[in-house]
């Protein structure tokens, strides 16, 4: 063992690594483009490529950054390339990073409004702001009964809101003697599959979850939901949580909120609104009447970490309601308590999340409002969305495709109407080429890809080149007739 | 609107802020004893400083900066202080902001092997370097039935755990037909509260939750532990979790988890140790005693955001069957199919937590082991420990205390013998000076208070000064008799 006093890396020496890394990150956001933006490793190869064993004595921090490029970079998946159209974006910026950096370098821990009150109220702020910014209801406010909370993601906050559902529809019975085998949740055969998990963590059972048909346009049958709703009424079940979607995974399909909002309140049902991806858009007026209705719920999430510039994890979740969120996750030991929190003038948002403790998330989305303003973000939101509808037009101008789902904002659904095969091999053939990234969906039973606009240097040269590749692909695979 | 094409942060303005921004957080590094530990902002006072609306456009970043210092500093409680000797520690360091910095450049989506093959394997590869490092079982390697994931928190692992115990004990009934009232799981009256929101969460209900009396070294009773379980099956009811504890958070009591594993053996019940604060320790062969039994446990936790030197958020959880965890959390829709999940031959951490998305955390656990290697992270354990030790003889050889609990490691409980009231004074007294924090507890129903050397930058002349500190303060308010 050495005699060495201290191996931590001085402030001095963090300077001088931390220019080193800031410059690495720089050199990145410059070359992205010229990686294949779907890593080319094979099954192991990154894991075999590292060290067996951990190191005994430290090593210079230039070997690492050394290795980040020699072992790690082949093994990524560049979400932050303009040529990244997979799933839904993951979009970051300058001031995000900064953001989450500030975070790390405090270092603070934000589980009670104690333990960093800084931490707590300019996330309560954050989030009070985005309530007009995105046309919410006032009753999101924290001056209200509601408020806001920035969870990991959409899965954690449709689960927060599902378990508040549940307490709420049992007068808290559940979390004293568990579930019954009687509570019942709905959402629509296109929901994303986090609510089937969060159904089946929370003790109600995935055959519990009524999955309810949708329209032509993969939107949710509010007429088949106050149906179900009523037989299991009838039949002695207690429905106790909706989730209704703005932009669904599969094909941005948006759920008909206004009318799913009027069955859930005849019923008192808890309604939860997952706008994950397409909540961004409500920051422009001309998309916000995709949530008409949104008024009525009774919880809503959307994303940043998608198509906002904030980098993952920044799902913002809001209630109407917030005592019924508090009474259902509160547990209070005696290492926790604290006079702030026994005054009952601040807000602990341990209280407001699975977890109990947090990052200061709200820094990153912070500076990103700031950095942008929201004529910033609202003028590349519009972008986004005016690339995938000239993306979406030249696609309905090739009789060899088709545009099986409406396209309201930055997602294209399309294939081939020469089958599976056909779209399976032009989708392989894409993204083996290295330069673009799609990913698919079934619908109508039926292999579609998929193409999403909405990472932060995607540009209308980028969308183009897509389009051009998808043509010189599609020649060789289903050629004109 | 301006006519301005690009509100982003070119990656030369990003260069030149970040030097900006590392330049400030190594600032804060050298000067964060100047600030109080726990912060003077009164409830609401952070959020009244704040603009009540969000900019309309954009903001320099300087200005941004300014505001950082001006407007959110005052409301930080100082948890990188050398003097924050309250909770357990979220002890970060130069190389672990570092890699969350990069992780926030390079913006990867974790949750699939595909969506960035290094973001698993590296996980794996660090995880798996761990496992002999603590002296952990090789069934907890993923080359063998097991394998490790990084989690946000205790809590979400321990979620997990539970989810993975109820399935396993119903045979997945659970997850289809939800809870029925007669699943059980067990843990001491003074485990972390998170076991009890758990239990919550998961439909089981707190009443079914068995906190099985301790010892007068408040570690659990293994003979209560299986005389309940037994009284639980012969009344029908299915005990399904078991929560052993290598160091509370109330006191750092040491389960003894030969002894319960034994029970959880014959009687099939899931073991989960939660070592979030004391897994660290177990570095150093000497400490290694305490985690005895371990190699029985079917999932283990610590905490690297906790005692070493990585930023929260960094849980290190092991399981010794992957296949029963992910058996318990895996939802599969179309949108996320590909052909390397399907192969079988890699791992999508997706299926091993709560929520769907997870960012690159592996690359700040790997920075940090290689910066310190395995020998630094050992001298400074070691020095957490000598330091703490001191403390507890002092204390010891001042008769107007007592040390109500063992102190095995880093934490030690101690009172004034003159009472709640002069150690709430006491309490608040040293709080409100601002030169250290630390937080309190109730053991045996008195009022205790609890210090806890874990702070990256503590050392010797802290911890002396905490000691001088306390017994000043003490002059006044419980004078020798």
């Amino acid at each position: 063992m050495s005699e060495k006093k201290s191996f931590h890396m001085s402030a001095e020496e963090f300077r001088r690594q931390g220019h080193a890394v800031v410059d690495w990150i720089a050199g990145y956001m410059r070359t992205v483009e010229q990686f294949p933006v779907l890593s080319r490793a094979r099954p192991g190869e990154i894991l075999a490529s590292l060290p067996d064993r951990a190191p005994r004595t430290g090593e210079p921090f230039e070997r690492v950054l050394e290795d980040l490029d020699r072992l790690i970079m082949p093994g990524i998946t560049h979400w932050q390339s303009p040529n990244f159209f997979a799933y839904f974006p993951a979009n970051a910026s300058g001031p995000a990073i900064l953001g989450e950096l500030v975070s790390a370098g405090l270092g603070v821990q934000g589980m009670l409004w104690s333990t960093s009150p800084a931490c707590t109220e300019l996330e309560t702020r954050v989030l009070d702001w985005l309530v007009p910014v995105l046309g919410l209801p006032e009753r999101f406010l924290s001056s209200g009964p509601g408020g806001g909370v920035i969870q990991d993601s959409a899965s954690s906050a449709a689960l927060c809101a599902l378990l508040a559902g549940r307490e709420r529809a049992t007068g808290l019975r559940t979390n004293r003697e568990g579930c019954d085998g009687r509570l019942v949740a709905y959402c629509s055969t296109q929901t994303h599959s986090s609510i089937e998990k969060a159904v089946r963590i929370a003790g109600i059972g995935a055959d519990r979850l009524r999955q309810i048909e949708v329209d032509s346009q993969f939107a949710m049958r509010a007429d088949l939901l106050a149906q179900r709703i009523e037989e299991d009424r009838r039949a002695g079940l207690v429905p106790c949580f909706v989730c209704a979607t703005i932009g669904t995974t599969s094909s941005n399909a948006i759920d008909p909120v206004s009318r799913i909002a009027q069955v859930c309140r005849e019923h008192g049902v808890w309604l939860h609104v997952d706008a994950a991806m397409c909540g961004t858009a409500a920051i422009c007026a001309e998309f916000r009447h995709l949530q008409a209705g949104v008024e009525q719920a009774d919880s809503y999430c959307f994303n940043p970490h998608k198509w906002m510039f904030t980098n993952f994890d920044c799902d913002c979740f809001w209630v109407a309601d917030r005592s019924a969120l508090i009474r259902a996750l509160s547990v209070l030991p005696e290492y926790l308590r604290n006079q702030a929190s026994e005054s009952g003038a601040v807000i602990d948002y341990r209280d407001w999340q699975i977890p109990l403790g947090r990052r200061f998330r709200a820094l990153k989305l912070w500076f990103v409002i700031r950095h942008y303003g929201i004529e910033g973000l609202q003028h590349h939101v519009r972008e986004h969305v005016r690339l995938a509808q000239a993306f979406a037009d030249w696609v309905r101008a090739d009789e060899r495709f088709e545009i099986p789902a409406p396209v309201p904002l930055n997602l294209v659904c399309f294939r081939l109407r020469a089958g599976d095969d056909a779209n399976q091999a032009l989708l392989d053939a894409l993204n083996a080429g290295g330069e673009l990234y799609l990913t698919h969906t079934r619908l109508d039973g039926r292999l579609t890809l998929r193409l999403c606009v909405g990472q932060t240097q995607t540009q209308a040269e980028h969308v183009a080149r897509a389009w051009r590749l998808i043509q010189d692909r599609t020649a060789t695979i289903a050629p004109r007739g």
